[in-house]
């Protein structure tokens, strides 16, 4: 088990679904840096469940306190400790997954690899945990925003619909508007759509959401394996649910010739850049001061009502499962936080390990 | 610059393309493996280039010598040092690309970052550098053997041509019988004649790559940051040239529904298994006994002899450049064994991590 | 800042003196090992001030709550979280110490380095933050349990008062009787008078605390550089207060001839042993299978109400300062349950590391 | 097995002592230091034994090959591999060690834990694999030369001789002009009188190592858990053959009350400094600014040819042993350019870490 990442800003996540409570540990961050709750609320709000129609029902208060590290309004140096108790959590009854692992869901590798499984709610293989994710994240963007780095990440595809592309500051807007945090309005009427369909016949929904930071230096990132997209594509394959991440291009560059998508360099207004942004920001695994564009393919939520097939561990026989509850009918909205604090929280821990982010920047 | 991987199996590479030498030192390999520099040079001299008609006509004897490690004839739990003396490197002026960096190539990012860069072959940001990876990928592999785990990587894209799905003992021997590395037969007559089209024009192309893994037991991966599929993920995209990657079904999964693509379970000899794979053999960020499938995006070769746009970094001015030389038309051939020892390095790191692969399993 | 250790058993801690809370994150342990609040509780109690004469008056209650890692009365391989929710820590000013370092106290260091300090009560630079020692080591006792390896630490010099060398049985035995965790009870007698009588003289002092570990198997120890004495060492060295750190007849070896202090080998009741034990149960860096032995320096505690030389860092002119307030006079008894505690975390994590205790040992 | 130490500033290191070559990789130096093979060469010639009356007369070559990381005569950012070729290492047979382990020698733990052991010239468990150590030393020292750092070790205590306090200038010169490299220069005779005698009985002697750093600045360390005093017991306990450390007053602090040794703070010359140094320049875990002083305990070489019991591994027996061979009487003259090796890294390491030495630093 290992629930740590980062070199220099370090986020340690603990806590169950229906445990005591979940929170994370974040090591590493500069002191002196304005810091308070309500920056960190702020963000698990974004990640909240039960605040529109495509996401569950289940209400979660997801009140955070902070234990440790702001004296006086501002970090000083040592772990900020970020706890949510959890509440009303145990009222239902799970104890038909004890035995039963449900399709395409970790829990048959977290009751395998532990053997002791607190099975409620799905446990620590809940998506939940990403509330650790989060409070990472949220003292990540309010360190990058000191450098003028901002994140943003939007679903551009939800099933077969796909978003037309849009403009950094549009997307913004955009996304607030509606409950699918898709940034081309058109294309998120109907994602909204076919997530309620979906949702409608018991069943779920993928897609794709992207992930622009600007702002980022030239020079981010450590050849030869601590690769900035190395780093990058760790922690969003970490995510639950993610099957694939792409940088730039992605998979559409395999369909090119070099002469099409090399990123030709020219000096515009006295700096560096490139014509185009094939590489996504990244070459050589170090950022090259473009914007750096990733996207993640994060499948349908696997609970889902429809009867399935499963086995029994116990009898080891086959068995069906149906998994009634209220399960989000497509993740990817909720999603965009998650892979917006941790690409957040790279950035972050790459900023200070490469120089950029110095520990006595913020002391004066 | 960090050029390290693995924790409990670790890899440190060293060197540069036209440096006195390249190499890597394995830590951490299990005392009482039997392992001699054939073992280690066997697969060198499948990422060679110069073999074949697609790849560089450049020769490279590439020739291991291993320095420690090894004692009357089996590892003896310190570290392995291989290393490779360059030879005959010093043949063609680079002075040209001292300060005009090439489009896409990650030259750039190393003069900006380090200052001194040495820019003959590309220096340490050359693909000569993942000699290292397949140092440790070798050891990985025959570590991995004596506990029925092997691993093949294959081309199933080279532009838009696609090879079609083969069973895993096709592809071994398929692989072997065409310069492309590729399974589908009939594919790789089209793809070959692609590259050479391309290389006749003095251009490019890329292509896809996909790793199979058959043998693993359930339970590799560590959540929630050192999940299996986030560990493949970061060590697969640090390979130079790779824009993406993804687990079983990949980006596709974003165009399902949960009830199309959830793995069911089922009893099978007495054993779990699913009834399908669209989950790649990865579930909740542990292996799940079924094979582990990836599949990586290789851009075209950067460095094309079209003419292009660049800059002069000491005038600040924009410039033209054509890169002649020897290069390779299509990577994604010689990148198959680089993926392959990637993921026999991930593998080996976490069969000793999640106890499978105990310290003194090969004593006696 | 850093504030993690351990490679698989891995201790992350928070909090500083009066804050909201101080505590751990314990990751790595086991699944399905037997654990209760109560079982850390314990510990704590033992290191908690206001027990005797010889320690501060200062109460604090210290109740411990676990967040997380527990599922039905056994761990479950998630992280294990505990909290102490600071009470009744602002009833002191303490803002005469904002800019007046004391002597030999870390605060001057923590002003420097972070700019933003919370002084009150040391804050993260207090004895205080050993409480998240104590949570991981706890566990790692535990742990070690089921393995048959016990710990024992206690003190054998206060001043110039040495204690005679007793055997193990009556060391665990002998230091419950006596506030100052002596096992010889003549010294022990006089060790408290001569802490009271510092006490009495607003005074402080020093003495040697040493830790026993007996039942490690042979071949703890990962060389040349995480040996098991190196890593004594630094985890022994890193609780504030330490000077120095020796194992088996640490600095006394300087004196002798290798003829005198070598420990040769014999047979045993079929097993090898050593005639003596001179190099404390280490040797090359790994365990012998005698028992560890490993002793530390203590210095007296910096803070006394007796008037020293300071500065004023605002005005950067000289100062006295005379710190009135509860101190212990002596913090040797309360650092035996820290070192305990500190050598169990390093044994708990190199017992995984090495093998000795698999991932699954505790599933059945 | 880890044969790395270092977390920005990282020496991995390798080879056995009659193996084809021992050597190591330093990653993480900043690019554009200046750095030749004879900076290396330099340190590595105090550490050849066969150079005077007190150390073995075994003469060893010893010269450094670098295969990497310099470009132009200056560091470029990638890993710099160092590599000694080890010559005439067969001639003497080594076979009755091979079920034989040499009491208080490492070899026994290395054959019960890794299974296959080269027992030729003590394998890996030979002092020759500090060769390591001391590049890795060399390159830190010419990094911190940049920042006005320095850092001496010499000997001060041989058995029961003790060598006079001198002032840092005095023991630079002195430590030369004496084999022992003992700064007081009567003391020194006896000394080398001492170990003539052992050496003349076929046994050994031990002794204490004193290392001191100046122009050290204010703030390195990483409390709580990686700080200075910490880290520097880590690596100098790793040393073969060291029971011991202690920082400043060390193990005699245990002596005094807190009126006697704390640290009073003064300004001088617009400076905070302390008045005496007892602390040995680190308080709280943090460099405070004053000299960096710490002292090893070396035991007594444990290859003497006096007879001694041991046992046969293979029989199970118990077994006389008479170690032949060219020794050192007394390998703490030798030991101190490993201690200052060691001192070296972990400084450049923290310099690094905390930001005293930024990536960018020498760039131009």
């Amino acid at each position: 088990m290992s629930n740590s990442i980062g070199e220099k800003f370090r986020i340690t996540s603990f806590g169950a679904s229906h445990g005591k409570a979940v929170g994370a540990v974040v090591d590493g961050c500069p002191a002196n840096l304005e810091l308070s709750a309500e920056d960190i609320q702020k963000e698990l709000d974004k990640r909240k469940p039960g605040t529109s129609s495509v996401t569950t029902p289940r209400k979660e208060a997801d009140e955070v306190q902070i234990l440790s590290g702001i004296f006086e309004g501002k970090t000083d140096g040592t772990p900020i400790a970020g706890v949510i108790y959890n509440k009303n959590q145990h009222s239902k009854d799970y104890s038909m997954f004890k035995n039963t692992p449900r399709p395409s869901h970790g829990d048959f590798g977290w009751m395998m690899k532990y053997g002791n499984y607190d099975y409620n709610g799905g446990g620590r293989g809940s998506g939940r945990v990403t509330i650790g994710h989060v409070i990472g994240g949220a003292i990540a963007k309010k360190l990058l925003k000191t450098k003028n780095i901002e994140i943003i990440s939007h679903v551009v595809q939800i099933g077969d619909i796909k978003a037309e592309p849009q403009d950094f500051n549009v997307i913004k807007e955009n996304i607030e508007k509606n409950p699918v945090r898709c940034a081309d309005l058109n294309a998120a009427e109907k994602m909204e759509e076919l997530i309620l369909a979906k949702k409608q016949e018991g069943d779920s929904v993928g897609g794709i959401v992207e992930t622009i930071a600007v702002g980022v230096p030239q020079g981010l990132g450590e050849p030869v394996f601590e690769r900035l997209d190395g780093d990058l594509a760790r922690i969003l394959m970490n995510i639950g649910a993610v099957k694939g991440v792409e940088i730039g291009l992605g998979f559409d560059i395999a369909n090119h010739a070099g002469s099409e998508i090399n990123d030709e360099y020219q000096i515009e207004n006295g700096e560096v850049t490139t014509k185009t942004n094939n590489s996504g920001g990244i070459i050589g695994g170090m950022s090259n001061g473009m914007p750096i564009i990733s996207r993640i393919a994060v499948k349908p939520t696997p609970s889902i009502s429809k009867c399935q097939n499963s086995i029994d561990l116990e009898t080891m026989e086959n068995k069906k499962i149906e998994i009634k509850g209220r399960h989000d009918p497509c993740i990817c909205p909720r999603v965009t936080v998650v892979a917006e604090s941790s690409t957040a929280i790279v950035l972050a821990d790459h900023m200070i390990r490469s120089g950029f982010i110095h520990p006595t920047d913020l002391k004066h």
